[in-house]
C-alpha cells in the first residue's frame, strides 16, 4: 500500500499507462502516523541536554487518485510527536483536495499557506510544533512532486530554471538580506561549472562525517573502539558531545583526539548547555584540542550570545543551526556575523523551500552551510539539500560536511549510502523518505507491536 | 465546584478551621479545558494579520486536598487551542500529586522542569505550543499560592523578600545582561518609596489604554462612535491597527486624530504585517499622524530588524512583545537597542516568573514595560504585573500604559475594574483568571452549549 516504484498511472482506468502531469494528480487523503523508535535504552543520541531521546517522527503520507503516494516527515524526540501529529492533521486542510500543480504552480505561497492560517499562527508564528508540522507536510509534498516528475528530489530542483527555484521561496521578512532578484541572479551565475560538479558528486558523492562516536552516554571504551572503527571506514570527521563536568569533557576531548591524530579533523557540540560567559570559558578551555567547530554553545535563540562567543573564542569557529526556527533567524545569524557553519534543519525549517531560502543566505554572507541529520530520516533528507546547494547554490565544498549517523536507515526504502565517508547521490525518484509498511506498523505509537511489547515487558 | 472564596481549609476533618500552609496543600488533580469565545464573528481582535481570531484559552484548573483551587490560562486564538491542550496535560505530570511546598521553595527550578522535559524541549525549546502550554500551569501554580496566602498576586510579589523573589527566576541563558546578585541589589533599591506608590496605586490604580476603538475590521463610523464613547469615558491613550492599504491606513490615522485630538496620544499596531524596509517606509508615511510608538512593525522574530527599524523611523517609537517567545528574545530585543517599549505577554512567556525576569531586564535597560493585553484573561493578568513593576522594579508610571481591551470580562469571578481610564488595583486572593462554573460548561469546544448552537446554525 505504501509502496510504490512504477511508473506513474492514475489508479482509474482511462490514462492507464500513460505518463502523468502535476495537473492529473489530486491528493486525495492525507494521514499522519505517529511513529517512535526506543532508541533511548541504548544512550544513541544521547548529549548534554537531549538525554533519553527516542528517535520519533510525525509521518505524512499523501495519498492520490492515482498508484503515487507522497511521503513526508517531521523528526521529533518522542514525548510531543503527538503534538506534531496532531498540528499536522489540522494543516492537512491546505493539502487535501487539491491538484498537485496547484500546490507546485506557487510553492512559496503554499507555505504561506501553511505558515499564515489566520488562527493557528498565533501559536508560532513559523516555530516550534506547527512548524515543524508544517515541514512535514511541505516535505511529503515535494517527495509526491519528484516522483511524478520521476527525479529524485536534488534532481527535480537541479532541472528547475532559477526563476522557478526562487518561486518556491517564501521571501517574506528576509528581503532586507536576499531578494528575489539577487537569489535569481545568483542561481545563473552558479550554472558556470555546473557539470563538472554533478560528476564530482556522480564519481564521489557528498563528504560527510559522523556523529556515532561521541555520544554522551559511551563510554570511554565504546568511544575509542567507534574511533578505531570510523578511521578504518574512511572518516575523517569526528564529533565528540561536551557540555558535561569540565574534567569530563577534557578527558573525552583528549581521548578522541589521540585516537584520530592531528590530522582528522574533531567537532565538538555543547547542545546549548552553557550561558554565554560560560560558553566562552568553557570553549576557550577545550581550544588546546583543536576544535574544527563547537556547535550550540548557548540558547539556540540567543543570536547576539552567539556573536559574542564568535568574538570571544575565535578562531575555535562557532555552529549552529539545527533548534533554528526559521529563515528570519538565520538571516540574522548571519547578519549579526554570530555563526561560521550554518547548520540546517531539514524538518525544523518548513521544508525544501525555506531550507533553499536559508542555502541562499548562506550564499550570500558566504558562510559554509554543514546540515545537521542523524535521528531518524534526517540523513535521507539532507543528502538531497547538500546536493542542491553544491550544484545550484554554493558550488563548493570547501568546509563543508553533512553529518551522518548510522542509526535507523534499515526502515527506509532507499536509505542513505555511504562510500568512503561520503554520501553516494541519491537515484530514486522522490525525497528518500518512504519507509517499509512492516516499519509503520511496528513503531506506530503506542499501538505497534514493538511497543506493546516494551509496554508488556515494562519498558 | 470551581469557586471559592472561603478562606482556605482542607476538606478533611482533621484540620477544619485551620489556616494552611504551603506544605499542608496537595494537588490532586490537573484538569484542562479547551475554551473557545467566537469573538470573530463581530471582527472583534480583527487585524492586518489576525483577521478573525476567537479568544480562546487552554484552561488549567488544579484541585487539592483542601477547598482550594488554583486557575491559570494560556490565551489562543481559536484553532490549536487543542494542541496547548495536549501539551498542558503532558506537562501536569510535574504538577500532580506535589505538595504545593515542593514547587513554591524553588519556582525558579520548576520552570526549568516544565521547560526542559528532554525529549519535550525538542518542540521548542521555550517557544510556541509548549512553552503556552507551560504559562497555563506556571501561572495556575501562583494562583494557587497567592490563595493560599490569602493576598492577590500582585501583593504575594510585593511581600516577598529580594531573594524570594530573585529565587522565582530562571536566570539560564540571560546572566550576561543580569545576574540574580544585580536584582537582588536593584530590588532592595526600590524598597525606596513602595508605601508611596501603593497608596497612589490604591488611590488612582494603573493608567491603561484602549484598543477597543481602532479594529481593523471596524468601519470609519464604528471607529469615529468609539473614539467619542472612550474620550467620555476618560481615555487618553487610543491604539490603532495599520497594515491595510497605505491609503487606508492614512484615513483611519487622520480620522482617529482629528476625533481624539493632538494631546491625546495614538498608538499604531501593524501586527507584523511588513518586511524590515516596507516598515520603515511606511511607518515614516505614518509619522505625520504621530504616533506614540509603532507596534509590531515586522517579523516578531526579527531582532536586527526591529532595530534598524528603530534607527531609521527616529523619533517614532518601536514597541513589540507580545510574539516574544521568551526572555532570551527580550534581552536581545534590549541588547540590540531594537524596542523604545517592550510589551509583555503574560502567557506567551512562561508565566509570571518569566515575565519578573524580563521586567527586571527593562529596568536595567531602562525600556518602559508596557503590558500586552485584551483577549481573553490576559487584562486580568497584565493588571498584577503592572502593579509589581511599579512597586518593586521600575517604581514609575512615567511612559507607561497597560492595554485594555473590553471584552469577556463579564466571565470572571473577579474581573478588572477601569476606573477613569485606570486598572483598579486588585484585592482578591489570586491571579484574578478563574471563571464562572457556567462559563466553563457553555465555552467549552467543541460540546459546549454556546459551540452546539453555533454548530446547530452553520455558525
Amino acid at each position: 500500500m505504501y509502496r510504490n516504484q512504477r511508473p506513474c498511472e492514475t489508479s482509474g482506468d482511462s490514462k492507464k499507462g500513460e505518463r502523468l502531469s502535476l495537473s492529473d494528480i489530486q491528493i486525495t487523503e492525507v494521514r499522519v502516523l505517529d511513529l517512535r523508535f526506543p532508541t533511548s535504552r541504548a544512550k544513541i543520541g544521547s548529549d548534554a541536554v537531549n538525554k533519553d531521546p527516542d528517535y520519533s517522527a510525525a509521518y505524512v503520507i499523501l495519498e492520490t487518485n492515482s498508484d503515487l503516494v507522497g511521503y513526508g516527515l517531521t523528526f521529533t524526540l518522542g514525548r510531543g510527536t503527538e503534538l506534531c501529529v496532531s498540528a499536522a492533521q489540522y494543516l492537512a486542510r491546505y493539502v487535501r483536495g487539491r491538484l498537485l500543480s496547484s500546490i507546485t504552480d506557487d510553492l512559496g505561497a503554499f507555505s504561506r499557506q501553511l505558515t499564515n492560517d489566520s488562527q493557528f499562527r498565533w501559536l508560532g508564528p513559523e516555530k516550534g510544533v506547527i512548524h515543524l508540522a508544517a515541514a512535514a507536510l511541505i516535505n511529503a509534498v515535494w517527495d509526491l512532486y519528484a516522483r511524478v516528475e520521476a527525479k529524485p528530489l536534488w534532481q527535480l530542483v537541479a532541472d528547475m530554471t532559477p526563476e522557478e527555484i526562487v518561486r518556491t521561496i517564501d521571501f517574506r521578512y528576509i528581503d532586507d538580506a536576499i531578494t528575489s532578484e539577487w537569489a535569481i541572479e545568483h542561481l545563473k551565475q552558479k550554472r558556470t561549472g555546473f557539470n563538472e560538479r554533478l560528476e564530482v558528486l556522480k564519481q564521489s558523492g557528498y563528504p560527510a562525517y559522523t556523529t556515532s562516536a561521541g555520544w554522551f552516554g559511551y563510554s570511554d571504551d565504546e568511544i575509542r573502539q567507534l574511533c578505531r572503527d570510523g578511521l578504518a571506514d574512511g572518516w575523517t570527521h569526528f564529533k565528540l558531545k561536551v557540555g558535561g563536568e569540565p574534567l569530563h569533557d577534557k578527558r573525552r576531548a583528549a581521548l578522541i583526539r589521540s585516537e584520530i591524530g592531528t590530522s582528522n579533523k574533531l567537532m565538538m557540540d555543547a547542545n546549548q548547555k552553557w550561558g554565554v560567559e560560560e560558553a566562552v570559558r568553557r570553549t576557550r578551555e577545550l581550544a588546546e584540542f583543536d576544535p574544527w567547530w563547537m556547535e550550540e554553545p548557548t540558547s539556540p535563540d540567543d543570536i547576539l550570545g552567539h556573536a559574542r562567543i564568535k568574538r570571544e573564542v575565535s578562531p575555535v569557529r562557532i555552529a549552529t543551526g539545527e533548534h533554528c526556527q526559521n529563515r528570519v533567524f538565520f538571516k540574522q545569524l548571519m547578519q549579526a556575523n554570530a555563526i561560521d557553519v550554518c547548520q540546517i534543519d531539514s524538518c525544523r525549517l518548513a521544508g525544501v523551500g525555506e531550507n533553499l531560502a536559508v542555502m541562499l543566505m548562506a550564499a550570500r554572507f558566504e558562510i559554509p552551510v554543514c546540515p545537521h541529520a542523524g535521528g531518524v530520516g534526517l540523513c535521507e533528507y539532507v543528502q538531497h539539500l547538500s546536493a542542491i546547494d553544491y550544484l545550484c547554490i554554493s558550488g563548493s565544498m570547501e568546509n563543508r560536511v553533512t553529518e551522518f549517523v548510522d542509526h535507523l536507515h534499515e526502515h527506509f526504502v532507499d536509505p542513505v549510502r555511504i562510500r568512503n565517508a561520503h554520501y553516494v547521490l541519491p537515484a530514486v525518484p522522490g525525497y528518500s523518505i518512504e519507509m517499509y509498511p512492516q516499519t509503520l506498523r511496528d513503531y506506530n505509537y503506542p499501538d505497534g507491536s514493538v511497543w506493546k511489547k516494551l509496554g508488556a515487558s515494562g519498558g
